[in-house]
């Protein structure tokens, strides 16, 4: 199976270019989109989304990973094995989060590359033949190497909204299970309380909860809480 | 075949994690997103674009349908069989247009339960499975039991803006059958002419048509009758 | 394979259906979502858009291509084979630039028409189905016949803004392999400079660059290059 996690846009003509190549590279394996508007440019707060899917992905999976304003700059392609999953994409700390969480991890260079490859797309000339290469089983051809992150963030929570879902709720980088339930937030000097689901409030009262991915996730019932606390993306949990 | 159906977002971080539970638990059966931004929060405009859904659906396939603004609260899931066609969702008026308007339905109360369950993503820990169990043809697994369904809209048609496309036209909940072709509709004391074709009409110029739905939908020629009439989701006709 | 490029917007009602189709009269055939995004109703910029992308697409596709806003009127259906690619759709133009530009093509009307079909979408009632046939390889079905083309835009670039990204980045319809790669481009009395990627300028700065389709691309680096120039779809670049 391989997952798709990018900020290349839902709607947009870069998604089905990759698949063009998985589909020829890859025929029999299933691929399923997980995320294509990862926060455009913010390295950082993808790391912390794909490190909370990431649990939930099955072993043996292959995961092709890319948010990377850095394309054509620097960066070096990578290939990490964490706990039994492949991710595939720059070295750039996008993946290091999920890395730095799991117990076993295996980090490679790729040395495969492409005949021709574009300046600013390597997700489809580079990273989807490697990541195709790893669903078929085939570490050779992708020319791995035992390696090192050269970027990592490390597995720290990071207190900031890292996604706005399409409801309006506030995903953090906060793990759940590090704050008591009970437990009051202040943001912005505003209190906000903890609640187990959307119905135990009245309709538009802001709350927190632990959210599907374990995240603390700050929300409103059946109303936007980005609207309602006037928040936004990259703003700091206080 | 499984068909997804909800308002979890066309990008976001909800529709692929429903389809790694359907990969693992049926990976043979295709699955189709049919729409995932039905109207947020909005259950009976939900169930009137479902109703019109369905009829075009295969026999056999099976549907996880689900708008939910209730989850984690009072209501259940349920499992309805209408026509030959399967629907997973809550129990919350969602399926009950389709079911309604079936020649023949039979209404189950679903008894499995996950190990684990969110209190808010029951659309991947509860409905994906039960969805799964179905399109293998497994009714055991999933505890089905005969019931009826808590909460209904019936079958009748909702005079009322049911969703918005891209395009920016009206999709109304009045099926076309029902309404003479050539009848003048008459919305905010502004008459609303029938036409077949969007080309009938100059640039710009709103009328109503049958759409490919069957539904009474509200157009302008190239343009968006939304801002030409300033109509939104939820108004009612009259 | 399968291919689908419409204006039929990536959420929404209708590429859902048309994969029903496509699934229920071509069950083992991939279908992937090239684009649902194109601009709508403006069929030579989808034109040129298509063209860009077909040359990557594998030999033996097909590709339902869909911006119709004449659907129900004058224009035909129409069947291409490009340099051994099969493309379906309207006989509007929007086909016309990938055909002009192969060295060889076949152009065929469309003989088969179904039992129904609705007044608007033909995309999934006509067209879907053909699509199906070619991927199959079963012309007689489809009742081809040889035939010409009514509307071409052809072979030539346009000078123009063809598709803004989610990234805010100006797809034009200029080939860059006509332009020499030094040379400054001229918008509005504001110089535009070339570089090969994005980290070679700095944070907002606005450049063109030859983006992965071969196409002249006005970019910022991490930054909305539409926000920075004021630009927009089918402004014409002077």
């Amino acid at each position: 199976m391989v997952f798709l996690f990018t900020d290349f846009g839902t709607g947009g003509l870069y998604v089905g270019q990759v698949k063009v190549v998985l589909q020829e590279h890859a025929p029999k394996v299933p691929v399923i989109d997980l995320l294509h508007d990862a926060p455009a440019f913010n390295v950082k707060a993808g790391a912390h989304l794909l490190a909370a899917l990431a649990a939930r992905l099955p072993r043996g999976s292959v995961t092709l990973a890319v948010v990377d304003p850095g394309v054509g700059g620097a960066r070096e392609p990578v290939a990490v094995l964490a706990d039994g999953r492949w991710f595939v994409g720059p070295d750039n700390g996008l993946i290091s989060v999920a890395a730095a969480r799991a117990k076993h991890i295996e980090v490679y260079s790729i040395g495969w590359r492409p005949k021709e490859i574009s300046a600013t797309f390597h997700g489809r000339d580079l990273f989807a033949s490697v990541a195709a290469m790893l669903a078929r089983g085939d570490r050779n051809t992708a020319g791995l190497k035992k390696a090192m992150l050269a970027v990592s963030f490390g597995a720290d929570d990071l207190p900031e909204v890292i996604y706005v879902d399409h409801f309006g709720s506030l995903v953090t980088g906060l793990r759940a299970d590090a704050v008591p339930q009970g437990r009051k937030l202040v943001i912005n000097g505003r209190g906000i309380l903890h609640v187990r689901v959307f119905s135990e409030v009245r309709q538009g009262e802001v709350f927190w909860y632990e959210n599907s991915l374990g995240l603390i996730d700050l929300a409103a019932n059946t109303a936007s809480a980005q609207q309602v606390l006037g928040y936004k993306l990259a703003n700091r949990l206080a």
